[in-house]
């Protein structure tokens, strides 16, 4: 799993620096997390095939986190998509979509479903075979949500230098070998899993949260998880501001993120007001070590 | 009176090109015609001041020609915009937007004033001290407009070497003067304006086409201006595919320019299926001369 920044940045966009958009890639699959103006011209710079992108998380209605959105679903329309998209976002959105798609006149030719988000209680909103994704209720001025991404434990992978050992083994057995089952001879006698495998790559787990007051009741959330994004639109100095505009400081992600136990954390959604984004890594820093700040471009391996 | 290019292409936003948007600067004054995504992010590339912008003119309601314009009105507000602004756009987007701020929970805190378009007739929109804006109906797939834009006479200059040479000439008189008045003695005898004064510079004129089908009845209303930037979205060998999606082509453009006896002709809207933009000057230069493409961050003296 990687995190691909495509805006990481408050407000609006600027010639360099971008508002919240980011790409979540998981097998060959990207997930995209925001949609701030700007955000296809990102993806285009950074070659991210549209094609890819199924799913598309909206963390709440401020323009900087979609409205970057429309362009995007008539672009797709332009380039002629078939595959169905899905949109997760707070009520609202479809309204305000289908609105512009109406008074252009524009008929998106590909399926397009929406799932309106409006619990104020986590829930998980899709789930495949190989991951799921539960959203973190955040506080913000309007309903906002992080998003959890928890991959499923893999398949256990054939170990075949023994599993050739045993010319009873047929190949119609790896597929419950793989699940962890033991196999049974006919006689009834047991070849233990562990002798026939080797563990499956760790499941990798990741989280978004953007934009949020200082919130520790997200902890139970993100427990030891192996990456988190959490905004910084401020440092402590302002943290006043931050208060007042439901945002946090460094210090504070830094704090959810030891508290949390996480392994990394990505620092984020900073204002304009701050011409040294280094200060934001080393205000965290007094807090929890193994962190780093976003920048357009960058990458992050899960 | 000066054309500054902010995007010129058709369709979406790539790394390097955007959609339709562009300043016609006159005196100390900006006018946004048309605002494609990412029009903010090219207005401070290339040093606009936002605040100098008090009247937008948007053309129709396809998303390259408006999807920039919420994100730019979001941040004239996060930067305390205290100065009216006036947009000038079909019936339709006072709707999309103001429904936009309503579920974002955005107070817009400068005076914001919409004058919806949607009569078939051309017509006067706008008049100040300086010009006046006409729309010029055009012929698209959805209702659309161009743009006339023509300075009013400017006045006469005082021929301060001449003035000095009659004493009786005090200061109050110089008004009258420059509005082109014969000075009037107190025994009635005269001194002819031409005397006194020199000519002014002379009024320009813009027209802004885009997008259009060939449509030859715009002619009368761009006869004999400075400038006109056009659509050629396509070249001539897809001239059955302008017809069918409402739009012109390069040699369709010349010829327009050609028949209205426009002073000199700029091309713009490109597809992007063409990689060698040349083409479209060359085709066009068969027909008319004085012809050029527009170009992101490229100006046009008037």
């Amino acid at each position: 799993m990687k995190l691909h920044i495509l805006g990481c940045h408050s407000a609006t966009p600027r010639s360099t620096v971008f508002p919240s958009s980011q790409i979540v890639e998981t097998g060959n699959e990207l997930l995209l997390i925001d949609a701030g103006e700007g955000m296809q011209i990102q993806l285009r710079k950074y070659k991210h095939k549209f094609n890819k992108i199924q799913h598309i998380f909206i963390s709440h209605l401020h323009g900087d986190h979609f409205f970057g959105l429309v362009g995007f679903l008539s672009s797709l329309r332009l380039i002629g998509r078939e595959k169905p998209m899905h949109i997760y976002a707070p009520v609202g959105l479809k309204q305000i979509i289908e609105m512009i798609f109406k008074l252009t006149q524009t008929d998106i030719n590909y399926p397009l479903f929406y799932h309106e988000l409006s619990s104020p209680e986590s829930e998980i909103i899709l789930e495949t075979d190989k991951y799921h994704v539960k959203t973190i209720p955040l506080r913000h001025r309007i309903y906002t949500n992080g998003f959890l991404i928890q991959e499923k434990p893999a398949l256990r992978k054939l170990n075949i230098e023994a599993v050739k050992q045993y010319p009873e083994i047929e190949t119609w057995a790896y597929h419950n070998l793989k699940r962890g089952k033991d196999f049974v001879r006919e006689d009834g006698s047991i070849i233990p899993n562990e002798k026939l495998t080797l563990p499956p790559t760790p499941t990798k787990s990741y989280a978004y949260c953007s934009d949020t007051v200082y919130k520790p009741d997200i902890i139970p959330f993100i427990k030891g998880i192996d990456l988190l994004y959490h905004e910084a639109t401020f440092l402590e100095v302002h943290k006043d501001l931050a208060a007042k505009t439901k945002h946090s400081t460094a210090k504070q992600a830094a704090q959810i993120a030891k508290d949390a136990g996480v392994k990394f954390l990505v620092l984020g959604h900073f204002s304009s007001r701050y011409p040294d984004e280094s200060q934001f890594k080393k205000e965290a820093r007094e807090i929890f070590q193994n962190v780093d700040i976003a920048e357009e471009g960058k990458s992050f391996e899960v």
